[in-house]
């Protein structure tokens, strides 16, 4: 990693001395977050289990941990690698490992880690599981990963899905640790009713799979699921005991504009900005800023801005830049710094190598994204 | 960075064993893109200075100077200090470095690289470098930037570009080293004979330009621009000095869409792709791939699959994974794996820490994207 520039701001007031484009945590903000899912969780008897693949730094996780979190999700191994180096004990790998090297690479982790997980979804998948972990000597724990309509892991919660739980509670070399079942689709239903409908199936899909599970002798103590999305419907049908929430700290665009703000409002605000700065501003009622593509996700919406003392809209104009358009009686100055709300989070995390957490208008910390780039 | 997961295939062939999502490039079609454009650069009469923000990687950089570039583009300083560092030693930086703490950047990079150049298009910016510059004894090569229409950086070419062109070339500090235009807006223009006719504009306004600074007597021995988009037409009219294109190395769906195949097809070859392995195929005509929004950009279309068995679709879902569909009556095997030609080149090189250097089916080098991230 390049050595952050901005190191020598840190306990200073930043404002215009910040080299941007910069991620900005505004600490007030996300340790309000933070404390509200701890205690929401807390109060609704759900354990926390956050996802880092939003963050991807072991800085944050380790006061997600602080917080009260039983353990943490990771995406993919390279990020659980560095998780668990960092001496996090207690990871849930949420994607199938399925290729020989990535097994290879869980079964050394598994060495490392007091309780990792794995997700199946995939009966060769647990076989050879299975095989590396009899040959040495390891139990690996997995999560059986059911599909909630998504489509896009996980097996349908039907009779092969039970042959394949019989297969892993019964293999010497795994411990069927319990359930996964991760409605990525639901997370962004625009209205709460039928969000909290469609949650509830597949709350109640999960909960006859587990009955049935219990007929065959096969116990369950693990059903982990749910997202920032979902949090204050994830806990009411009982059956979910882990929360695997992540974007709840930071806030994005995408999930402000689908929570309704009425009486299911959820209690987290937009604690994460990128700062950038004008580059150019030869045209009426236009200006240059030097944050395009590579700082924010655009998978998603624009950029929004916040704090601007003109109305003005971003939208992207290339790699490197973005563009300010406004009203052409206004003017912005060249060198100017403005702060805009990302379109996603995660993604746009995946794209920097720091996060600069700051307490009012003073750099306090500078945070490592630790696992920026590890998609494999 | 952390260690290159497939350090230990160097040399062999990769395939199966290749720790995926990985960035792949094919050298073969890479040195034929390479020298193609060397060629024709060559046999125009024009010079080539490659935009290294494409690909961010000093290796590569390195063999675009062997291959006769007489420098290189850099679209922030944070890539021209690693490109600098890395001993390169004629630079452009494209963009306006317009903050206090990237104009005292900017010095200490003048120090060390033997030809760094910088555009800039505000006269207040410019009279803040002369500041600086005669502060510490130094003079900073200036390159004026002329808006070509797109309105994103550069100062219209009239009379108040002419006195900055003035304030430049007499400022103590200061070297008036050229101009730059780049009509980024030109580039994925569909039809070439459209590009060619508003290419050749903004070439004459430049010519026409550049001979009301000689009624001045100011030289002007640089003009820059260009791309891979109008490489073809940037030297008919015999006003560019310098070319400025990146992606011609790559290529990506995007400048392949675009590009009419007739009489008018680039000499390039698509020689980037992602590779990825399928990690779940529950659902008939459906598969998932691990590589999803942080392994495209997504500013441009879908990955491409390429060599395939059987006619599949890449789509996006979600940030870790990609989806495939297919014909229901076919089969996708968990584990296999796939290539696509990426979206757009540039900010894709920018999610990843290594791209991997296949000759055949071996691999050849892994090279680091040393400036990655590095957008301040």
């Amino acid at each position: 990693l390049q050595p952050p520039l901005n190191q020598s701001l840190l306990g200073k007031p930043l404002v215009e001395e910040l080299q941007t484009p910069a991620l900005i945590l505004d600490l007030e903000l996300f340790e309000k977050n933070l404390s509200e899912m701890a205690q929401h969780c807390q109060k609704h008897g759900i354990a926390l289990r956050p996802h880092t693949k939003t963050h991807k730094s072991v800085a944050i996780a380790k006061l997600q941990l602080a917080a009260g979190a039983v353990g943490i999700c990771c995406a993919k191994l390279g990020e659980a690698e560095i998780m668990g180096t960092a001496g996090i004990d207690s990871i849930l790998l949420t994607s199938p490992v399925v290729a020989k090297a990535g097994m290879r690479r869980l079964m050394q982790l598994n060495e490392i880690v007091e309780e990792l997980m794995v997700v199946v979804d995939d009966r060769a998948n647990a076989e050879a599981l299975n095989e590396l972990a009899r040959t040495s000597g390891a139990v690996v724990r997995i999560v059986l990963d059911l599909d909630p309509g998504l489509h896009r892991t996980g097996v349908l919660p039907g009779d092969s899905a039970l042959a394949l739980a019989r297969f892993i509670h019964d293999a010497d070399g795994l411990e069927f640790a319990g359930l996964q079942s991760y409605a990525g689709h639901l997370m962004h239903v625009e209205s709460y009713a039928e969000r909290r409908l469609k949650s509830h199936a597949v709350m109640d899909m999960l909960a006859e799979f587990q009955h049935r599970l219990g007929s065959m002798n096969i116990p369950c103590p693990l059903v982990t699921g749910g997202g920032t999305g979902t949090y204050d419907i994830d806990a009411e049908r009982g059956v979910l005991t882990e929360l695997q929430a992540g974007s709840y700290l930071f806030m994005d665009r995408q999930y402000n504009e689908v929570l309704d703000p009425g009486d299911h409002s959820l209690g987290f605000d937009t604690s994460l900005f990128v700062q950038m700065t004008v580059i150019s501003a030869g045209s009426p009622g236009l200006a240059t800023t030097d944050a395009g593509f590579k700082c924010f996700a655009t998978d998603a919406d624009s950029p929004l801005l916040v704090g601007t003392d003109i109305a003005a809209r971003y939208f992207f104009f290339g790699d490197e830049q973005g563009g300010l358009s406004f009203d052409k009686q206004e003017t912005i100055e060249i060198g100017s710094t403005l702060r805009a709300i990302t379109p996603h989070c995660d993604p746009t995390f995946n794209l920097f190598d720091y996060v600069h957490a700051i307490r009012g208008d003073t750099l306090e910390a500078i945070w490592t994204i630790d696992a920026r780039g590890c998609v494999a």
